[in-house]
């Protein structure tokens, strides 16, 4: 389970209101919400979403137990209220693109339909869920990009991640295209390879290099990566690796790798490469750590520094640059009836009504853009720019998929949520049918996202017609 | 409970390194680490020291489940390894500064000591719960800091925050000087105050603005904040807040606040205050929410903005700019022996021997510098700077404080950790005593930290003795 408390991982305003909604015997009427982000996260092209099992597992459990309903007795809220609450399961719909989808701003990722209390309660667990998930799954996703589809990327960062944060991150990683993690917890409940050999300390626990590398070697023959920079890189650490690299091979095993953490990578990894070789250990792995990114792992392969393990922590388990995707849940329609929120900035006007995404495909299969429409509506003409309307694009027999599924209906969970190992496939071979012009760092290429013209019209008339 | 499984919430190298020291023979060995940050986050001044109390419970009940063991044995971890570690328990030493302390780079802030197993299993623990919540301590402080002690600073981070990382975030936030938060969940765990109001989406599930004001204020007629962006803040949302204000009154009430979530809030905050006070509302109070962090507060405040509450959340609460604080735990003796690691970067050279901090006081008693020297040390004459041994200081006769208290001895919890609220005041009570130089953003003054002569001597003598 995500959290012990679903009910109470909560905004306090989410009680408030729902209290508010049940008073006035609103709670009833139906009501649609959006999951939708408006700015793609690290100056990037694209998304990867993630996180939807652990809601809807979550949403499945979610209850107001007794510490919740003592809680809310002491806050005084009304007994009531507190009464309905003690039964209030989720009975609503949500649709949900796939996890490990290709996305892109202002579409409607996710839609929860139900009664207006229902899906209000649901906001700040929701928004928490899948804001981070999606957030790692990205960075993950630009990090073995960088690194190339030969490299391996490892997930370093439990002891950076911001607390908790490190179990999903580690879940997200993977998701994003990490190939395993020194993360523990995470590998146990996800089924994820995990790794690693040896800290700084366990060399200075002996009285020397060779001495430390010799002993872990003995209870570890065939898995080791000896870290080579505790003293001296090159004056020591090389030497002794391949020292202890000929006694393996003596006996009949084989050193796996060395790890650089500290210096410079490129340089470093250059050096170490040429002794390895010369000394008949071409084998023999080179794993590389240190404040890695994207950017500084992109650097390394422009340099052809010659690493073939990349281990990354902080900087990917907290999204550095970006630490948080600014998702949000928008109230579409209320009884049927399409709403929208203006609000004081333009860009925070919100699409209204009951939507869905249709992708249109290029005749390769890559994809060509994505259009959002009303829920109703079913082949589409053409498609506008959101918020310039006279830049608009034919559609006419372009292939297309509609996006989103099933995921909830009326409470029951309709769609087998896959381990995070089909996840992962299902991610890859979306990310194949994005073209390079979004996948690259500078400047990417603005993936299409239009609305179709009911949708605009929708929304411009409701802006006509603003109930103040 | 921090986390239900602590042992597996760990680097595997920890585990491979304790399995090797435990074949070796090694185990039993003393050891000493510590646990210091080399760099202050958010380009300040200074660190405020959170996550103590997580640390030590979670060790308290630190073991290794059924779960973890058949783990390890999937894992093909060694079966005698693993007989040891079903009765593993720590039973070593941790002294600490008090949750709350102002803590500066290089200073061991805990140090553990134990032997070699037990004190490297505990490394990925320690490091996860105290970077993140001295990070997020610190933000806290800083934003408490921009808008000023008069004004109340809320938490509304949870939907942003690092998935369950919102859990810790608000507690380390009251520690930093918050006022309250909107998180249910740490609310009624840390026993914080919680609150708010109404979200856009209330607004919008009326057919009117003021209709959802007015019902809002039926249900809650003395704790309404009226949000009035959804539609034109001027235009209808403060002329309708303020027929609500009135329509309160008349019946014995009083409106608490306004709350603006979007637009120049500078502007909109001093339109709002002045239409306010002419309607005769002027202890109607104003909240801001969107994007704040402490520079757009100090900007606010510069400004005169009359905003009386702040709401903060992804910037709060994901300490944007530098979402972690670069913690490490570095081994410090083997066997009584002062030991330390070299590296490639000199930056990350460390200090040997176990240690401890005193703090210099000024003749007002507000904080003058900090010395590290040497467990076994008593009066300093002079202090020298860490890495430029010319510069010194001295510190004859200067008043000064042993920062470091024993926390756990032989595995016992020794030391009572507080509550919040008293860890709140223990730092308001220390902030107090740090002068403003090191309290401004835009380069404050570098606190002095210096090391004693001996263990300069101690680190240099190591350097030239390397064991390679």
């Amino acid at each position: 389970m995500y959290i012990d408390h679903p009910a109470s991982f909560t905004d306090y305003y989410e009680l408030t209101m729902a209290q508010g909604y049940y008073l006035s015997g609103m709670h009833q009427k139906n009501a649609g919400f959006d999951y939708f982000f408006r700015k793609v996260p690290f100056d990037g092209g694209y998304v990867i979403f993630a996180g939807l099992k652990e809601l809807i597992e979550t949403i499945k459990h979610f209850k107001f137990s007794e510490e919740e309903i003592e809680y809310l007795e002491r806050e005084n809220f009304s007994g009531e209220f507190i009464e309905y609450l003690k039964n209030f399961e989720f009975k609503g719909n949500i649709y949900s693109v796939k996890e490990g989808e290709i996305v892109f701003p202002n579409e409607p990722i996710a839609r929860v339909e139900g009664n207006l209390l229902e899906t209000q309660l649901i906001e700040t667990l929701l928004l928490n869920i899948l804001n981070f998930q999606s957030l790692i799954a990205t960075k993950a996703c630009r990090i073995k990009f960088a690194a190339g589809e030969n490299s391996t990327v490892l997930d370093f960062g439990l002891r950076r991640a911001q607390g908790l944060a490190g179990i999903h991150a580690t879940r997200a990683a993977m998701i994003g295209g990490f190939d395993g993690t020194s993360n523990v917890y995470s590998a146990q409940r996800f089924n994820i390879p995990a790794g690693g050999t040896m800290a700084h300390s366990w060399i200075q626990a002996f009285d020397t290099e060779i001495d430390a590398f010799r002993t872990y070697c003995k209870h570890f023959p065939d898995s080791t990566h000896l870290l080579v920079d505790t003293y001296d890189t090159l004056g020591s650490g090389l030497p002794n690796a391949i020292k202890i690299a000929q006694e393996l091979r003596d006996n009949g095993h084989e050193l796996l790798g060395i790890r650089l953490d500290s210096g410079d990578l490129a340089y470093f990894s250059k050096q170490a490469r040429n002794m390895l070789d010369n000394a008949g250990f071409e084998n023999v792995k080179i794993a590389a750590s240190n404040q890695l990114d994207e950017r500084v792992i992109a650097s390394l392969r422009s340099q052809d520094a010659p690493i073939d393990i990349f281990g990354v922590g902080t900087r990917l388990v907290t999204g550095d640059k970006t630490p948080a995707l600014d998702g949000v849940y928008k109230l579409s329609s209320v009884a049927d009836e399409p709403t929208l929120k203006v609000s004081e900035n333009i860009e925070k006007i919100t699409l209204p009504g009951k939507k869905k995404i249709y992708r249109y495909l290029n005749e390769d299969g890559t994809f060509w853009g994505d259009a959002i429409l009303l829920n109703s509506e079913n082949i589409l003409e053409r498609m506008h720019h959101p918020t310039f309307p006279a830049k608009k694009s034919n559609l006419n027999n372009r292939k297309y998929e509609d996006l989103l599924d099933p995921v909830i209906k009326n409470g029951e969970v309709v769609s087998e949520m896959p381990p995070v190992e089909k996840i992962v496939e299902y991610k890859k071979k979306r990310f194949a049918l994005l073209n390079p012009e979004y996948k690259r760092f500078d400047n990417p290429h603005i993936y299409k996202v239009g609305i179709s013209t009911r949708l605009m019209e929708t929304r411009d008339n409701l802006l006509n017609l603003l109930k103040q």
